[in-house]
């Protein structure tokens, strides 16, 4: 048996931001399986089979690509960004940890990708210099009260935060909440990022403070970045200012 | 004036996990800056200057990329994994900042890269499927104090922790520490990675616990994971368990 299965992350958008390693494995497939958004990104190939799913049904998703490659198929399970940020890849694994014995023994790798905060960050200069944290915000698979003690945690560590999942049509006011709380802990002056699109051609910037980050509104295309205490600005002339954190604790606004 | 200056990340070391847009903007430079580990690794191009340093001198290096950009060259300062992940974005930036005033209107972009967590986590399965923090370990731009204020507020809000610079010859002692710390905050049987070359193909896997964590040397290539409470083993035969963060904090060990 010769099947396999490799769990790819195409990249936040832009084809030029899609590892060779990834590029060969989707050509590599005779199966493609993943969210029809991720899906429709990926050049065509003769004869292979394209299994477009909508978003909500990971873990489905993730059986259906084990059966095919337990029957011998090549499989590429396509996320966006990174599969292993908030992606595919733990689903894939649920799956596999609650699923058929045999499952275990396939060969399955995971290919890393340019996750989304990593664009969205490059895009505004360097808001991730320091040390950050990653929070998805949606509280579809964990609790809100879990989201609060992280956020809370974050403020005290003074990390920056890159928020996934920062809103959604079924989620419209947690971000503003998340916002409030952070407002407790955090000066009101402290450097919030909203990047739209990161890493595609649409790619758009809006720089804020949290104090005013509440009235600006996110979608599920939204990365949040909030910054640390020395997150700052770079004023220039006909552009937006670079957005950074300096490697030193030693800044001060 | 033509010149501009791109910060790239060439991603963790295979050069499949180079990005096309960095490849092109690495082919497209007339002069190249980083580290020589990182600036060896790019393929040569005829007619092209290399500016190969040691690893110690950041804004230095980044003063004179801004310096060449200015008299019009086009400059790639070359990071490894992603830039704006304790790499040279950052130290641009702050050259930016305290340098001459017209830097700040040179044609200066980031263009990100599969950062060393991501290829280490993906070599593993997925260990940081969940909310993680990402701290460099590194004490020469920060205080011990504020590194053990951040391994606690990770702990408290149990976090997966990707450390970066986790060990190097000057500071042989401090990941033992870490894991110490850490150790009065978390379960003993917490999952602890050891990646060593991260995507490359020498890359090494050490799987362990926090109990015996401190027991296992890393070295200036190796990333630390620690897992959250969550992250678990999948085992298999013949090969390593899979390592994973499942998305949902309703499991238990």
């Amino acid at each position: 048996m010769s099947g396999k299965l490799t769990i790819v992350g195409i990249g936040p958008g832009a084809p030029e931001l899609t590892t060779p390693a990834v590029s060969a494995a989707l050509a590599d497939a005779t199966d493609l399986i993943g969210y029809e958004t991720y899906i429709n990104r990926v050049p065509e190939v003769a004869g292979q089979r394209r299994h477009a799913t909508d978003n909500r049904v990971e873990v489905e998703r993730a059986r259906h690509a084990l059966t095919l490659a337990a029957e011998g198929h090549r499989v590429a399970v396509v996320s966006g960004g990174d599969p292993g940020v908030f992606a595919m890849a733990a689903a894939v694994f649920e799956a596999i940890e609650s699923g058929e014995s045999h499952w275990r023994n396939l060969d399955i790798r995971v290919e890393p990708g340019v996750t989304a905060m990593l664009a969205a960050a490059a895009h505004a200069g360097a808001p991730l210099g320091g040390d950050f944290c990653t929070i998805s915000l949606s509280d579809n698979l964990k609790s809100w009260a879990t989201i609060e003690r992280r956020l809370h945690a974050a403020a005290t560590a003074d990390f920056a935060i890159a928020l996934y999942n920062a809103a959604s049509r079924a989620r419209p006011h947690q971000l503003a909440q998340a916002f409030g709380l952070l407002a407790q802990w955090k000066a009101p002056e402290t450097v919030v990022l909203f990047v739209r699109a990161a890493g595609t051609a649409d790619a758009k910037l809006h720089i804020t403070t949290l104090a005013e980050a509440a009235s600006y509104a996110a979608d599920m295309r939204t990365m949040v970045i909030i910054g640390a205490s020395t997150t700052r600005l770079i004023a220039r002339e006909n552009a937006p200012p670079f957005v950074y954190t300096p490697r030193s604790e030693d800044y001060s606004r």
